[in-house]
């Protein structure tokens, strides 16, 4: 017995060797700063919590359509309308099991077998994945650091080949919290669309900006996807939940590929979710992402002080992805090792640029500000300390 | 722009078109029976309500570990101890967003591009999907009713090609409620063994049998997989989860494809689960399972008695898979068309065999005894009505 093929092309997150290693530090005393997970250290909402508890004792256990329960893909349009200014048919919008969900149905959908789309090198590990499960693959383009890592519509244009059907993008991405203007993404665009190919756009960190606000692509055109979440800025996480906006001629299908993978989105998530668009939530989501913006403005500075090159201005998410080529320890270039020793001299827990791509992964490292100002205070001391000795 | 070509082997559930049109009749007032849906009538036991709204007062909403909480893989290894008797490491143990989940992890671990897996024919359809989804093929074997619509080793034998390298079943099985045999299950493993192929067997039923118990292949050998749910004997449908218990060559290659599919099962329902196999609440799931025995045993000799006829026993899940091809209304061999019509002239909502399969499936129609025994039998009464009028 043996594994099929693809698990060769399905890399495991290297950060988790060292979240188990920071675990076990734990269980034996030791005092970790954990930022190296991509999740929210903010609990979900009060009015999603107490609206899950109230479809609970309801009783709305039982299944939701593939699509979702219509009421909260009416709600996801109100939000466009109300946030965006913009008109989104909740026709268009389908819920999914968390965004993960939402691009597994994307790639079935889209790209045949030894087909591909065009990936940021930075980017998301998983993103990749997904297309290897379907038989597909991810072009990694080395994107600059001088272009924020982006993927330039010349960059697009260099890499399209034969079989590239689209492109995928994250604004603003993981791992270097840019984000793409309004002008980038129609631009890229606009190569996507000579091409014949389509555009996905990964909004998934869309609400956690910081002096600014990010563009939607839902009503570029018809070859666009969006992506996006209620994990990151609505601090849903352990729910599973996100959402596609799809255009018109996909739907059908996007509903028969979710009936059959999945049979429906949780139903209490769902219900929780319907709380999360209240004004009193939002406001409360509003204050988490001001002091998300305070953490960015201090830690941004320090790491920078301490020799950290940051060369993507990092303007949302929660990250901050970080060049250590010039630092002592980093010698060898070697983002694992680093973090690894970093881990186990200092108690501070982050994540080797290697989980994110091949271009120089080996010599950047991802910080999470996930904690509060004090904390990571305490790990930027700690890691001074460390590149002293 | 055009889907992936696997779009054309995907099929959505033509139960979902019947549905739709008993909502609509619903929403104008008719009074629906709905025997349709694979779904328990029972909302989720109160102990899972209780712990889920526990868990989200505690805030336990943020990710747990790919391969889910350890203390739900333990408990579920303690449940193979208490009930079956048989030992299962928590390490083989994997918990899966629904048994959905579980059937996408396996066909990625195992079909590669063009590879195939026996199928039964009839069967539960997702099952082709999750194949074709991943560009490997389901090959459906044509089953006898004389054989309980079983794949027999004989079968096995004749369908085993050199692109197959498994076979998938059910015990108890959708639609037909029929049940393995321990022999029957060792026979066909024999022969999948002789063809250094492996076996996966949906035990997601398993807790629904009346009269007797069904066989876990748990512990068989380590080319065996066990696909299990929380959906049906435990009445957790909309929490989305499920379970997969793998030989332990596979667990590091499954993880890791949790870890990218999904990164990790709801954490909510994952709590809630924990509370299942508490005594009480396995008492009160006892006492489902003893109403759906009891209603078992009106529905069938009632069917019967109409005209229906029933080949396979059905012992366990909440289906019985009725033949057609004797009655009034249905002389066209049209099970779609018979459902639509029965459902238009009485209220009475039932899914047409060509849900589960290309043979036969034309003449035959699915019951879920999905609802209280005064309630089916309004719908007998109805049903006599109709094939009378």
């Amino acid at each position: 017995m043996k594994s099929a093929n693809r698990l060769k092309s399905i890399a495991p997150f290297h950060v988790m060797d060292l979240l188990a290693k920071a675990k076990q530090m734990q269980a034996e005393g030791r005092d970790i700063i954990h930022l190296e997970v991509g999740e929210p250290d903010f609990s979900s909402p009060k009015a999603a919590i107490d609206a899950g508890i109230g479809a609970l004792k309801r009783g709305n256990t039982h299944y939701t359509a593939a699509t979702g329960l219509p009421e909260l893909r009416q709600a996801i349009s109100d939000f466009y309308l109300s946030r965006y200014k913009k008109q989104v048919s909740p026709e268009q919008i389908m819920i999914t099991p968390g965004a993960s969900g939402a691009l597994q149905l994307i790639s079935s959908l889209l790209v045949d077998v030894g087909e591909n789309l065009l990936l940021t090198d930075p980017g998301y590990p998983c993103n990749r994945h997904f297309l290897a499960n379907i038989n597909g693959d991810g072009i990694l383009v080395p994107t600059e650091a001088e272009q924020d890592f982006h993927l330039t519509p010349t960059l697009a244009k260099e890499n399209w080949n034969d079989a590239t059907i689209g492109a995928l993008v994250a604004s603003p991405s993981n791992p270097t919290g840019a984000i793409m203007s309004k002008q980038q993404i129609q631009a890229l665009h606009k190569v996507v669309t000579d091409q014949q190919g389509c555009l996905i756009v990964d909004e998934i960190y869309h609400g956690l900006t910081y002096g600014c606000d990010a563009e939607t692509a839902v009503d570029l055109a018809d070859n666009v996807f969006v992506i996006n979440s209620f994990s990151k800025y609505f601090a849903m996480t352990g729910w599973r939940l996100g959402w596609l906006v799809a255009p018109e001629w996909a739907m059908k299908d996007l509903d028969k590929l979710a009936q059959n993978l999945f049979l429906a989105p949780s139903t209490p998530a769902q219900y929780a979710a319907l709380a999360l668009f209240e004004p009193d939530c939002i406001a409360e989501l509003e204050t988490r992402r001001a002091q998300f913006s305070l953490r960015l403005n201090y830690l941004l500075p320090a790491l920078e002080n301490l020799g950290f090159v940051v060369p993507a201005k990092p303007q949302g998410a929660f990250y901050i992805y970080a060049d250590i080529s010039g630092l002592k320890h980093a010698l060898s270039n070697d983002s694992m090792a680093f973090c690894l020793k970093l881990l186990e001299q200092t108690g501070v827990a982050i994540t080797p640029g290697i989980d994110f791509g091949h271009q120089q992964g080996h010599h950047f490292v991802r910080f999470a500000y996930t904690a509060d100002i004090p904390v990571l205070s305490d790990a930027v001391n700690r890691i001074a300390t460390f590149l002293k000795s």
